[in-house]
């Protein structure tokens, strides 16, 4: 019986460096995990490979894959679609292995509805508990430039609460190891284990 | 705001190494967390240190003590008490250290019943995924010690199941590494942040 691989989403406020952390995830080798290869309508670049870099679609097969909720989550972004297909995540964790998301907030949202069961980490800014303590203390005086920062960050907080864990992206070392902690602990959960060795005894 | 510590119980079958791998924990001395002191009624040795190494009690005061609710956890072993004092537990946890209990089975759902909330992590013995193995595929002939054996695994991995990790004890270094990335992890849980951090903006 082989345990399922899990589905990782890493999701986080645009800016916070989601993309330098997922490439030193994947550089550094020392998991075994899929990166999730998205769907798109742009136009192929010189060098890029269908079905490495992106699956190649043209619009009305990205139109088809939405109409068939064969999508994790899409997004339109400068006249092109991108999403996340979804037989491609589900093939992965059935044969076992990881697949890793890295996408913005509103796909991770949208992922999460399709797949509850998936591992959401939520990275940070390297200020937050900086920002956070002035929220718990706010009513003092502030400047508007400080409100707004604070508001941005009470934001970034409460979408923070739709996910398993947060990250600081203090130094991308660091952020790395944590994320990779994560993926290690999760695997050690007995939940997870034990439906994958012991399918029928289940209750 | 401090955020709390952790309540982390590591258990096992008898005989399955935890005195080792809680003591490596302990000596790699990475992380900050404290060791919980158990209460006994039994003699104080040349050397032993009220506080340090037990909290030495008489067996009134430690009968006292189980009528008041005091332990999270006892049990009589060669005419002596042996408990985990829940005042010294809590008072770590509000100060913002992890506790680590290393205690029988018997003893860890005893702390589960009061303490839920704890990280429960349950040891294996390196074998744990060939009995398994053998259970699924059980009714084929086995001799008698093997089927005692596989049924002693069955008892195990029932008892797994009250727990939130399952670590293999496959080689010391490697279960302590799984550990440390469990409690890594769990400090990371955003549920154990925003309770910390924000605890007015609940719900």
């Amino acid at each position: 019986m082989t345990e399922k691989g899990l589905l990782i989403v890493l999701s986080g406020p645009s800016g916070v460096g989601k993309g330098t952390v997922r490439q030193a995830i994947f550089s550094k080798g020392e998991r075994d995990f899929i990166y999730s290869i998205s769907a798109t309508t742009r136009q192929r670049r010189e060098g890029e490979v269908d079905g490495v870099d992106y699956f190649f679609k043209t619009r009305e097969e990205f139109e088809d894959m939405i109409k068939n909720d064969q999508l994790l989550e899409y997004t339109e972004y400068v006249g092109n679609y991108y999403g996340t297909p979804v037989d491609y995540v589900q093939k992965t964790i059935d044969a076992g292995k990881d697949i890793f998301l890295e996408i913005e907030v509103q796909g991770a949202m949208q992922v999460k509805e399709r797949m509850p069961e998936g591992t959401y980490i939520f990275l940070t800014p390297p200020n937050m508990d900086e920002l956070e303590a002035r929220i718990v203390n706010r009513g003092t005086d502030e400047s508007p430039v400080i409100r707004q920062r604070m508001e941005k960050a009470i934001e970034e907080i409460e979408l923070m609460r739709y996910y398993d864990y947060a990250v600081e992206n203090d130094t991308v070392e660091n952020a790395v190891s944590k994320v990779l902690a994560i993926i290690q602990s999760e695997h050690l959960k007995v939940s997870r284990l034990l439906e994958s060795k012991l399918p029928n005894q289940g209750e």
